[in-house]
This record gives structure tokens, sequence and C-alpha cells, in this order.
């Protein structure tokens, strides 16, 4: 049963990476072939780079550094070394998505087209805002060895809340981008005349759907998290108790379904309601 | 603490249900004040049922459909008859859904527009047809009396999973739409020179993104789900044990931090680790 569940795991793994690649291959064929490829000199091949470092980037590595700890070949590395993983491919998405923005900015300068008046810019512009301050405040907390255990356990939820919100946002905002785009760009046949460039940036869009409903599934199965490792050991509260030990052999045996810290807020209820039920049946 | 909480989830309601509202009344303003009103006949009044009815009934209704169990004050309602309320808010929002599209087709075909060429009708309407797969889903499985209870456990983290994607995709493509009418509509000034009908449309799609994100919090938060109900007795699949009364008797205890459905597959859990130490012990 186990080996089922890892393989079908592999297969969305590779369905996610496939639809991933494509997506990324799409936009490289929208930009060459039916555009005016990539350059940097203030022209149509700047504002190029914007949703090929988007897609790259902001949907396809974010969606990676999402599901980076699900990997389970990946279960015997420390959870640190995954932690600077996690951060880094974060940040490399950041990267990206800077340098995207500067490409529109420019051009948008060099040809003396207003910025930030579309609905697009500013849902981006938010996205990217919010999507540095997770990064900050991922890495001050969860990475850095200050913050204490009970803020990490409160953070946690919002951490993974906030991360799954901003992707979806970050794919609703490259969806609006693509509209503007054929729009815009589409005179002649017009995008309305559906020629072959529109239905190829059309296709680029429902895979971006399809990729992010994929990385969501994968996110969101707590089966499929990272097992409780041994730092479950520091983080556990009651230590001196040996129903403590009791409840942390039960949680490494029932396995992969929780990570270390919902594991532990887990255990921790368990043993809370295990001194409740003690003291009901004291005062009975 | 239980009574803070109490009050947090009713704050978060409160700016749900205002965000809420205001996006309905900022349709209607920018439908009344910037556009040419609501009418039936072939002319853009028609296409203004559109967004309207998407931000009232597709977004709005079925947002509050979604959070409908997590009203603390319906828990002490009958299970089923929420999962009617459930259903028929869906139902209403699907029918909103489809009346707001036969609009759009209605005005394309009276002014020769070509039908589903843009990359937001292509989700929109694959977003319509999965809601209408899930609702009647939900209502075969969930609702008639008919399916096996392994089957619901088995269905129901799909059944919340592709609900919840459906709705962030509903509201990615209103953005969309938002998009494409706001470059159509708006010609001297253009929606570049940001007249005051692109700022307040704008605003519009800040909030249809805040409304979603609260109801994604509200909806994915375990410790605001209603709280186990007597059917978890009927669905507790080990029901002659001693140890079985004592979970539930936990589970109850606990309180209000699983669904039934959950709830029950993790007394079930619990009751197999019990069962796996035991029988450790007995080979020790």
């Amino acid at each position: 049963r186990k080996m089922e569940d890892y393989g079908r795991f592999l297969a969305l793994l590779a369905s996610t990476l496939l639809v991933g690649f494509l997506s990324v291959i799409l936009s490289l064929v929208w930009v060459f072939h039916y555009r005016e490829g990539l350059s940097w000199d203030g022209s149509l091949g700047e504002f190029n780079w914007h949703p090929v470092l988007i897609i790259t980037g902001f949907v396809f590595i974010q969606g990676i550094a999402i599901i980076v700890y699900r990997l389970p070949w990946t279960w015997k590395c420390s959870k640190l070394l995954m932690k600077f993983i996690h951060a880094g491919l974060n940040t490399i998405a950041m990267i990206l998505a800077i340098v995207s923005m500067v490409a529109v900015f420019d051009f948008h300068n060099a040809r003396n087209i207003p910025n930030m008046y579309s609905l697009h810019s500013w849902i981006g512009l938010a996205a990217v805002i919010f999507y540095s301050l997770q990064l900050f405040l991922g890495f001050a907390v969860f990475l850095l060895p200050f913050a204490p255990v009970h803020l990490r356990v409160a953070l946690m939820p919002i951490h993974v809340y906030s991360g799954l919100t901003i992707f979806a946002t970050v794919i609703a905002t490259a969806l609006m981008g693509i509209t503007e785009k054929l729009i815009f760009a589409l005179k002649n046949p017009a995008y309305s005349a559906s020629p072959p460039e529109a239905t190829l940036v059309n296709c680029l869009g429902i895979l971006l759907v399809i990729f992010g409903s994929l990385i969501l599934w994968m996110a969101s199965r707590p089966h499929w998290k990272r097992p409780p490792a041994e730092n479950a050991k520091i983080l556990r509260p009651i230590a001196a108790t040996p129903e403590g030990t009791e409840v942390e052999s039960t949680m490494t045996n029932s396995n992969a379904d929780k990570s270390d810290l919902r594991g532990n807020t887990e255990a921790v209820r368990k043993q809370n309601i295990k001194f409740d039920e003690a003291g009901q049946r004291s005062t009975m």
C-alpha cells in the first residue's frame, strides 16, 4: 500500500514537471517564434523577458520550492538542508520576478507607456511585495536559530497559507498578463480571430492553471508530508513523563502523515487530552 | 481562550461579508454609473449582467456556500440541513453563472462578435463545467443516502480540494474578465490613462482577491471546522471495543478541530496505532 502511494506521488510529480517544462517551452516558442525574441535595449525584445522570467521563475521555480519537502528521497537529508533549498529556490524565484518587472518598467519608460495603471500591475506588484515579505519572515523565523519554538508553531500555518495564496495569486496575475498582451499585440488578425499565436498562448494559460492545481494538490495532502524528525524531541514540551515517549513512538509509527511541527502540536494535544482524562478520572 | 477564538472568527466573517457586499456594490456602480445599466435586448446592457451575476453568484454566494459549515451557530442544526444549505447555495451560484454566460453569448451573437476565443472564456467555461460536475458528484455521494461510508471518506478530501481550487480559478477568471472589459471599453481616455472608472474597477479586482483569500483562510483552519456529530457513531468502524468509546469521547472533548469524516479516520488511525502497540507489547 505504501509503495502504491509512493508510485502515485512519483507519477503526479512527473506530470507536474512535464506541465511546468512545457509551460516554459511554450513561453519561449511564443517569444521567439511569434514575437521579437529576447534583448535588453528598451524594445519589445526587452519586454519579452517579462513572460519568460515570470513563467520560469515566479511560477515554475516557486512551484518546485513549495513541494521540495514532499520529495521522499530528501527525507534522509537534514531538515536544515531542506530549509536552505526551499529558501534558495524561493530567492531565485524572487530575483527572477524582480528582473522581469524591471524589464517591463524599462520598456514602458523607453516607449512612454504609463506604468502601474492595470489591475495586472497592481496585483502583480502586491504579489512580489508579499512574496518578498514572506521570504524575509520565513528566513527570520524558521531558518535563523533565534525564534522560540512557540512562535514557529504559531506562524507555520500562516506561512503555509500565505505561501499557497501568493502562489495562486501569481498564477492569476500571469493569466491577466497573457490576456493583456494578446489583446495589445494581436492586430490583423486580432485576438478574436483566433490566429495560431492566440491558440498557443491560451494553451500556455491552461497549462499554468494545471501546474498550479497539481502543486496545490501535492502540497495539501497530509500523508505526503515529510515525516516528523528527531527535532520533534527538541520541540516536545513535556519531556519528563514516560507517556511523552509513548506518544512520540506512536507518532513515528504513524509516519509520514504529519510535519514535525504539526506532529508536535498533535502530540501535545494528545498529551493534554490524556492529562484531561486523568484529571476527570481522579475527580470521578 | 475559546471565546477569544470565537470573537476572532466573527470579526473575520464580518470582514469577509463586508468585502463581498462591497464587491457586489462596486459591480453595480460600474454597470449603472459608468456603463449602460442592465437590460436583456442584445445590447451592452445585456452584457452587463455578466459581471454583476458572476460577482454576486459565482464569487460571493459560492464563497458563502464554502464556509457555511463553519458558522458556529449552525452547529446545533442537523448535518443534513447544513448539507442542503451548502448544496442549495451552490446550485443558486451555478444557475447565476450559467445565466451570466447566456447573457454574453446572446450579446456576442447579436453583435457578430466571435465566442470562446479568449483565455478568459476557455478557463471560465471549464470552471462552470467542473463546478457543475462537482455539484452533481457532491449531491450523489454526500447528500443522497446511497454512497457507502468508505467512498465518502475517500472522496471528501478530493471534494474539498476541487471545491477550493474551482473557487480560486473562478476569481482568477473574473480578474481576466475585468482586464478584458477595461481594455475594450475604455477608449478616450484609454485604460492606460487611468480614468476614474479604471481605478474603481481595479479596486473591485483587489476586493475579489481579498474576498477569496479570506474565504480560503476560514475554510482551511482545522479548529474552525464543524465539530464531529453523532453520525461519527454510525461511521466508526470498530464500535464493539470499549476503547472506541474512549477515543470518541476524547474527540468530542478536543472539539471543533476535526470534521466528522477527518475526525473519524483520525480515530481509526489512533485505534490502529493502539492495536499495533498492543501487538508489539504482546510479542515483547
